[in-house]
């Protein structure tokens, strides 16, 4: 078990931070890459009730800054959270696409396990809402096997589409079958929405005002509010583009708990890497690497899937929060989508 | 002291690995971005004289692939070094612009300290040719602190001749000076170039020929030869734009000394952060965040300047590596342009 405990947290709102005029095509930064990493900082450090000056180092994740805001070298622009207590601070960015805010936080870990750091501030920032479609389709595809994929004109969507088909076809069930299940994990996105006061699509929203809390909704929509967009996986199928960030500080234990403050200390991690073409994955019906990874994270907390009160899945897209519902083993293989379609998953679990 | 050794190192050739078609402007990639991995990791590897089933953990550092060469998510590429032996690896890449790659073996590092794991692949993999020179201006300019600098039209010439220009200014040189200065930081550099075999300008190379072993050589170049890139930058004060990779393989100082083979330990080391848009740096003529990191390392290995035998010192202007130079305590402050002119470092001192 990691001697590793975070004493402060904060997410900012999650959104479409930008005005566009459609005339001229004018993009007006409404909160940029900047001010979401401050805001993150800040309200870490402000809830962990620490000074920056007691930060040890920063570890920044961000998976595609510059194509997104035209910002490499993100990290140090996490000094500028309070700069004369985090001048001269390390600070490192950590990159695996949709990971890199994991990532960063496993490596702060080490730093803290390593004594190199006894505090750090870790910051997940993503701003993506600069670019049109076309330029957020081309930044995401980047993160594919460029060579292989990105460059021959597929596209994040359509990655996951060949999930979507794989486990379809390798667990026999109909298109209409899977779509019902792809909208019951939508449906309860949508609905977790609702109760977040920070998430992109909550009260009000288009999800909201159409309604879309369950499968039958979002399956009953007409074709043109629910378009196709690569085949079987539509456009409630595939998350928002957003911009927000989030911070956390962490410090070793020990420390933690002296502070006579709530400490939530890291039970298990477990960090594995696939292949990253997938016409060299073994098959494409569940994330064998994410299975792996949900082991060592259990043996290391020593509890096993069934001990999980509460669970945050990566829902990309809704075949890939079926897919980890699987790799973390809170439902069987080929069975997560019936038990999203049977209500198995809800906040009261 | 760390704990922690080197037991395996490959560069690969550095050069400028493309093919461009002038008139139809088509750019053949003569080694890959994913090529220069693999053989960065397999020679690492082979020097180490480890099986890849015995790495834990892969970091790559890179500084900006996906502006370069289309491959965000780049670390999962560096599993296909042995794709039996690595997969599931937990891969992360590392980026801090120039720096990428330190920091990369800086987490590698904190992670073999930490106890995840005992030995480490280090990757450091530039693939920059691809583009056109417009094209590489731009996303080293997203290396600045873009709001402030790149969408203002700074290039990264432009940010190291505004350090040329403050180096002059408070020490009190003449531009004549300076440029002399200078031609002696390229004049080395190329020197070097010549006895190295992997380097992009060696033997033959055009500084080769046209004879830049000494600063009076550089400075008698016709301006056509040596033009005004970001004044007082010249285009021989400006690094060449290179493809290539290394790899380092670490581990533990006690696994390695039981190897019987030869043990480099990391003796220290050190990581500050600078804040990044440069209105907000105390002033343009020293690198203090370079000189409270190398304070560090010192501290660390229990040395000072002065016990330092080799250095390799980070030359992306020449200005830079009269700054770098003086921030490592090897020259006096105001003093490093005026101890290579005098030809104070060569590589037998």
């Amino acid at each position: 078990m990691s001697k590793v405990s975070i004493i402060g947290a904060h997410n900012t709102a999650f959104g479409s931070f930008v005005k566009k005029d459609k005339e001229t095509r004018e993009v007006t930064d409404l909160k940029s890459i900047y001010e979401l990493i401050n805001e993150a900082g800040r309200g870490a450090l402000a809830d962990a009730g620490i000074e920056a000056a007691q930060v040890d180092g920063i570890w920044v994740g961000s998976c595609s800054p510059s194509l997104f805001a035209n910002q490499e070298h993100l990290a140090p622009n996490a000094l500028e959270v309070d700069p004369m207590g985090l001048r001269f601070k390390p600070a490192t960015r950590c990159e695996d696409a949709c990971a890199s805010s994991s990532v960063a936080l496993y490596n702060a870990l080490y730093a803290v396990e390593s004594g190199r750091c006894q505090t750090a501030l870790v910051i997940g920032v993503e701003k993506m809402n600069l670019l049109d479609t076309k330029g957020v389709t081309h930044a995401l595809a980047c993160s594919s096997h460029w060579a292989s994929e990105g460059a021959m004109g597929m596209t994040f969507p359509g990655l996951f589409a060949e999930y979507a088909k794989g486990y379809r076809d390798h667990y026999k069930y109909s298109d209409a079958k899977l779509a019902e299940m792809l909208a019951a994990v939508a449906a309860l996105c949508y609905r977790n929405g609702l109760d977040n006061p920070l998430a992109h699509f909550g009260k009000g929203s288009p999800a909201d005002r159409l309604g879309l809390s369950s499968a039958a909704a979002i399956l009953g929509l007409p074709e043109d509010k629910n378009p196709m967009i690569a085949a079987p996986l539509r456009l409630h199928d595939c998350s928002l583009v957003s911009d927000g960030a989030a911070g956390l500080v962490i410090t070793r234990t020990d420390l933690a708990r002296k502070r006579g403050k709530p400490v939530v200390e890291i039970a298990g991690i477990g960090q594995t890497t696939e292949r990253m073409a997938i016409n060299v994955r073994p098959n494409m019906w569940e994330l064998m690497a994410g299975k792996e990874a949900a082991r060592l994270a259990f043996a290391e907390a020593g509890i096993i899937a069934a001990d999980i009160d509460v669970a945050e899945v990566h829902d990309c897209f809704t075949i890939n929060q079926i897919l980890c519902t699987e790799a973390l083993g809170l439902s069987a293989d080929g069975k997560a989508g019936e038990d999203y379609l049977a209500g198995r998953f809800t906040r009261d679990d």
